[in-house]
C-alpha cells in the first residue's frame, strides 16, 4: 500500500515523513529551512520527501501537512505566521502544485493532538486535550472520535486564555496570557529578571562570566539540581498552567490531558506532580477525579502522524487536491 | 405522529410538555413539586403528561427528561441533587415504570444547550456554548452537531470554572467559581453585604423598613432604575461572566454563546453589552471577531425542546427502555 508523505514545518526546520496509511512511521528525515520563501518551503519539503521515498520504489498516497496556525484548513492558506514572516500564504497550494498530488493541512497542535489521540498515548480517550509547551503554548481537542476545529479552524488556543489578568503582556497583543507566563521564552524572561546584569543567578553550564542570554533548558536543569531561583521560576509556570488545565478540566471533562513540546518534557519532572495537584484542588470533584494527566508518547513524530490521520481523513471524505 | 413527552424538573416544579418529534411544543403544563420524593416525583410527572395527553387520545411515543445533574446518562440514575435532596436515585427508572415507555435523560444546562441548537437562537451554530444563569450558573456545547458530554456526562460546568481565585466559597467547595460569583445568590450576597443591617442599600419595592431578604430580581430592577451600589454589584458578576466566557471563546472558538436563565435574563440589558466588551479585550482575536453572544429565544422550554431531542436520538440509535 502506497505510504502517506508527512510534514512538520516549523519556524526554523522541516521534520519529513513516510508513515503507513495507518499510522506507522516508516521513516523520518529533518533539514533547518534554507529559504523562508514560501515557494523555496514548499521545494524544499517536496525535496525531503523525495529524498525518502528514493529507496522505496513506491509513490506516494498523498501529504498531510502540520503548520503553524492560524490557517484555512479548506484552502490550504496560512494566515499568519510570525515566525515565517508570512502572511495569507496558499502553502497548501504550493506543496501540490511541488509534488502532483493532493495536500491536507492542519494547525500542528491539533496535528499532535490528533496524533497522540489516533496512535500514542491518547488512544481510546473520550475527550483529548492536548497542550503544547515549547517557543509557544497551544492546544487541541479530540472529542468523540473528531477533532475540534471550532468556527474558524481557530479552536483549542489554550495558550491564549488569560490565566495572569495583571501579567505580562503576550505576543497576541493581551495581557496574562497563559503562553505569557508559561512558553520557554517566558521563562527565560522571568530567568533573566532574576540575573544580575551579567551574572546567571545559577550556574550556567558552559557560560563565562558575561551572559548573553539564557535558555529555558539551563533553567530546568538548574532547577533540577536544586537551585531555588530557577525552582521557582519554573513551579510559578507550572501554577499557571496548573490553572488553565483545572479550568479545561471542568468545563470540558476529558479523560485525558496530554503534554507535548520540549519545555513540557524537560519539566515533567517537576510538572506534572504540580499539575494533577492543581487539578486536585482546583477542578470539579468528578471530572478531577476520571482525568489523566501525563506526557505524550510519540515525542516529536505526534504531528506527522496527526498529519497523516488528517490526509487519510480527507481522502475517505473524497476530497481531491486543493488548488 | 405520536407526540414525545418532556419533562423539565427543577429543585421545586416540573414543566411538562408535549413536543411533536421535530420539536415544536403543542402544550406544556407546570406544576410545584408536592413531595420531593423520587416515586412521588416520577408519579407527579405522569400524571401532568397524562394531562397534557388527556385532550388529545393519542398515546405518548416516548419521555425525554431534563433534570439538574449531575447524573449517569445511560442508566438515568440522578448521582446527586441537592436541592431534591436525593443521592443516586434511579429516576429515569422509577419515571418509566410509572408511563410504561422508554425514557431518555440528560442533564438540564445541556438539555436548554440543545434545544436552542436544534430549535432556537443557536440553529446552524458550528459551535455552540449556552451558559445559564439563575440559582446556579451551569454550561452546555454543541460541537459539530453534537453536544458534548466529555467521560463522565460532566462536561459544560463554566459555572465551576475558577475566575476569582482569591473570591468567595462555592457550594462545590472550591473557592471563586463563576457560579460563587455570579449566580442569582451570589449577587444577592454581595447586595446584603453592602446593606445596612435592616435597610436596603436602594429602595426596595414591597418591603418595609425590615428588610429579611433581597432578591437578584429586586438588584436587577434598582440597578436599571439607576442605583449605583446596584450597578456596580450587577456589573462585577457581569466582568467574572466576561472572563469565564472570554477564555471558552479562546478555547473552543465558538461561532455562538447563548445566554439562558433567570438572572441573565434580566440582567441582559447591561451584561450583553458587557459580555461582547470583555469577549473583544480578552478573546485572541478571531475568535473574538466571529463569535456572537445573545440570549436564547426559546426561554424557559429550551430544555424541554432539548430533552426532546434526547429522546428522538436515543430512538435513532436503537436504545429502548430504561431499567
Amino acid at each position: 500500500m502506497k505510504p502517506v508523505g508527512v510534514l512538520d514545518i516549523g519556524g526554523s526546520k522541516i521534520l519529513a515523513g513516510l508513515l503507513s496509511p495507518a499510522g506507522h512511521v516508516l521513516g523520518t528525515r529533518r533539514a533547518p529551512i534554507a529559504d523562508r520563501r514560501p515557494r523555496c518551503v514548499a521545494g524544499q519539503a517536496a525535496d525531503l520527501l523525495r529524498d525518502l521515498l528514493g529507496a522505496r520504489r513506491s509513490a506516494l498516497r498523498g501529504v498531510g501537512c502540520s503548520i503553524p496556525g492560524p490557517l484555512d484548513r479548506k484552502t490550504g492558506r496560512v494566515l499568519l505566521s510570525p515566525n515565517l514572516e508570512w502572511r495569507n500564504v496558499p502553502f497548501g497550494c504550493l506543496l501540490s502544485e511541488a509534488l502532483h498530488l493532493p495536500v491536507a493541512m492542519d494547525d500542528d497542535a491539533r496535528c499532535a493532538a490528533i496524533g497522540e489521540w489516533w496512535r500514542g498515548a491518547g488512544r481510546q480517550a473520550r475527550c483529548l486535550l492536548y497542550i503544547v509547551v515549547g517557543t509557544g503554548v497551544g492546544g487541541g481537542l479530540v472529542i468523540d472520535g473528531r477533532p475540534v476545529y471550532g468556527a474558524d479552524d481557530a479552536a483549542g488556543e489554550i495558550g491564549h486564555t488569560i490565566v495572569a489578568p495583571s501579567g505580562p503582556r503576550c505576543s497576541c497583543g493581551q495581557r496574562g496570557c497563559l503562553e505569557a507566563v508559561a512558553s520557554g521564552p517566558a521563562i527565560e524572561r522571568a530567568a533573566w529578571a532574576a540575573t544580575t546584569p551579567g551574572r546567571a543567578p545559577f550556574t550556567v553550564t558552559g557560560a563565562g562570566a558575561k551572559l548573553l542570554r539564557i535558555t529555558a533548558e539551563q533553567v530546568v536543569k538548574a532547577a533540577r539540581r536544586g537551585d531555588p531561583t530557577t525552582g521557582r521560576i519554573l513551579d510559578r509556570a507550572g501554577a499557571y498552567l496548573g490553572r488553565a488545565i483545572a479550568n479545561a478540566v471542568t468545563l470540558l471533562n476529558p479523560d485525558r490531558v496530554i503534554l507535548g513540546g520540549s519545555v513540557a518534557r524537560a519539566a515533567a519532572w517537576l510538572w506534572l506532580p504540580r499539575l494533577r495537584q492543581s487539578v486536585r484542588e482546583l477542578s470539579l470533584a468528578t471530572a478531577a477525579s476520571t482525568v489523566r494527566i501525563g506526557l505524550g508518547s510519540l515525542g516529536e513524530t505526534a504531528g506527522l502522524v496527526g498529519a497523516c490521520w488528517t490526509f487519510m481523513r480527507m481522502e475517505d471524505n473524497g476530497a481531491s487536491r486543493m488548488g
